[in-house]
């Protein structure tokens, strides 16, 4: 068994193109905020999914994106997404990403993304690919 | 008690901005069209939330919003966002908008924002306005 | 000669999305609100550069932008975009849009956009197709 | 007379997000980019412009934005900003960013951004402050 490694992290800057009137991050941002770490996870394990679905023609998807808002980012706060692994189906993938200011145990927002794996000329669903959930097993919560 | 009123829709086109290397809106920009179409349908209530922030310190802030995406929209496609009112609470405030192309009977993708009545000082929760539950009174489901 | 024909414009309203802290629309969505407009006027003339794009393999790339802002667009103000047409080369087309609050003659900006019509393939700028060229005469200042 | 210093640079990479149809970043982006860019100058120097504001009441408003762009960045590639200082004159500052890619010596597109300091309140242009002229003098060319 795989030796479990901490959650993934990735470190941002709040852009002042993405605040709004009141000088908080416009609600819809966050789930690009999550879009982004999730990238990064990909990169650090690393799984090119680039390189994927170029030679096997398949990618994911998003199919669910929820964020719950509790505390709101400011204008150039400093911040981290948090990526946990929530359930691994057969051809769906879902992410718990968590947004903490620096220093902040108690998180601003929460999200929950569910990709699928799917085939680029007929969309359907596919397994994911053994190689990722090899890299994933040491992240399973 | 009021006439039933058939749910705000509100016209829109993908923009090239709005659109990413495989020709599909952005999973993000979702939320941004549902939000759009909110700001939309409270004009046409008519319920002006700059003039109630400014007369009365009260806003409304989303607290959760979530999307569920069906089949994509493309670059240059003409949709709707049909809203919804889903639960109206003491102070909070549910939208359940869905995205449908021009000419199509099955949304693209639906979507649920809940939004808090919050006084912008105190940042707590206060009732919704009884001017608003009259106005939105027509489109309870 | 063809007839001359009076600009084309394309009408919008600021999101709440495009405003910053300020409440005045983020400087860069200018050039965006321009793109928008540019490929409005492209439906309107009616040229399909994607058709063009798959038939011919060729398309225009921006390869250089300016705005001048002179008074702010603010959060919900109804606005349209002006195409004017510049100088048009062997292989280049300058757009001089022009943005103006509902019911203003003043612009609150000019902006100037080049594009080079380039095959996708090698990406050397090609000469404007004649058909475009046809479109475009009842523009030309 | 203060040792003149390197242009500052600021790190990015492009995101899934800032990339359109071809894969390559949408051409709005840019000037976001040297935005963020000249807001982490401004933190280098260091100047808080978001206390001048508070206690001052003048900020800076971007009165012209020129982008020229010669090969495009991709998805994903890493690449920074380069600030250069233009000319600075009574109450307007002018920047020149640059564009590269990792490790590349020629720029991918470059900019010119002129900001004019100016009165919150009455919007009136006014002379930029002894302690920033200061702190730029190093950078100046």
């Amino acid at each position: 068994m795989p030796e479990p490694r901490p959650p993934f992290r990735h470190a941002f800057r709040v852009r002042y193109s993405e605040v709004d009137y009141q000088g908080l991050v416009y609600f819809a941002h966050y789930a690009t905020y999550c879009d982004v770490a999730i990238h990064e996870f990909f990169r650090a394990l690393p799984y090119d999914y680039t390189e994927v679905r170029r030679t096997a023609g398949t990618d994911f998807h998003v199919v669910r994106a929820l964020v719950e808002y509790r505390r709101p980012l400011r204008f150039d706060e400093a911040f981290e997404v948090e990526i946990r692994l929530g359930r691994i189906g057969r051809s769906s993938l879902t992410f718990r990403p968590a947004l903490f200011a620096l220093g902040e145990a108690e998180p601003r927002a929460t999200a929950e993304m569910v990709s699928v794996h799917a085939d680029q000329t007929s969309m359907r669903a596919v397994p994911l690919p053994e190689r990722l959930l090899e890299l994933l097993a040491p992240y399973r919560p």
